[in-house]
């Protein structure tokens, strides 16, 4: 079994990495060279021709998207218990709520982030910064009620992939006026999920600076 | 079994509706009254908290999400050939596609209808809206690449969900500048799966105007 998962430290890459030291199966980690433009280089895009990080190559087949990753690697290790299979009744959240964070909160801290895509200039740029970061914290305040309501976890009472995509989520909003962790029910799920050994390990291997969340 | 798909005619509703009628299966149709915000009411946000159009009620458990929605009825239906199940090596390309149309091209679409979303005013929406077509354009080269290499179905020779969700989305370019089906083999995947009997049915039921993609 040959897993190679291509990472940038605090990148989408991070959900795929927590998982794989969860699992703990053997795997190898490529550090693209981001700042020299190795994610658009012609061999980085015929693994991901969106050029985009992270990419998992299993026994030599590409797979990117980063929830795409988890379940590949859920359906690949079952036994391992991080996502209900196909055929348990908790399958249907599972997706929803990945799709939830991977098409509305990601998408609009992707805005955040690279506000310029959308916009003429620097005065532009800023004032859509803005908008995604209070529709980000709407966003928020729903997965709030959903654990307030269904949790402690995404799925319930079980840990799963989505706790983990979500930890990834909620620290890309450290910086903004009301981050995840200002909510109580977010900062519990945070607090525990980042308190697992496999998740301390992937913090110290992607040698993150503090704050962490 | 008891399955219920609330729906708006065009709107995101229309891939589940696609399927369902793809599958063959006995379903419900509900008519969300948008115009009086129906889906903002109470009992709506008690089976989508997110307030969005679809959800799915299957024997009475919601499912929000469009792509989880198709991921689900393909596990329910899994002979009715629309996906390739877990195990098989077309899987991962699978979730792959329905994550990259779901969180990629859709949201970039949304951001195209609802640019005020980001904006200050009018004029600045114009802009949003300008920028978010011409991102929607790379998607769409991107895509055809894909084809091109890969195709003439998202998943290779078969036809699967992923094709349904694609035209839902090629169908909302077609005001735009350079719409999906000015590409060739997006134009032939459109073209051949508009003419498949379920999808001339929905667009039947769901009375759409001309032209439909």
């Amino acid at each position: 079994m040959r897993i190679t998962l291509y990472y940038v430290p605090s990148n989408a890459s991070m959900a795929p990495h927590l998982l794989l030291n969860e699992i703990g199966c053997p795997f190898e980690l490529k550090l693209v060279d981001r700042e020299n433009n190795e994610h658009q280089s012609a061999e980085y895009l015929k693994l991901n021709p969106s050029g985009l990080i992270p990419v998992l190559v299993d026994e030599g087949r590409p797979i990117h998207q980063t929830a795409a990753i988890l379940l590949h690697l859920t359906d690949k290790f079952p036994s391992a218990g991080f996502a209900p299979g196909v055929g348990d009744a908790r399958r249907p959240a599972l997706y929803q709520w990945l799709f939830y964070l991977s098409n509305t909160l990601q998408p609009e801290l992707i805005t955040y982030f690279y506000p310029h895509r959308l916009a003429d200039d620097e005065a532009m740029a800023e004032r859509v910064k803005h908008h995604a970061e209070q529709r980000v914290a709407g966003m928020l305040d729903l997965l709030e009620a959903h654990l307030a309501a269904q949790g402690p976890f995404m799925l319930g009472a079980d840990f799963s992939i989505t706790d983990l995509m979500l930890l990834m989520l909620c620290r890309w909003t450290r910086m903004h006026a009301r981050p995840a962790q200002t909510r109580p029910h977010l900062k519990r799920l945070i607090e525990t999920v980042a308190a697992r050994p496999a998740v301390v390990k992937t913090f110290a291997v992607e040698k993150l600076p503090l704050p962490w969340y």
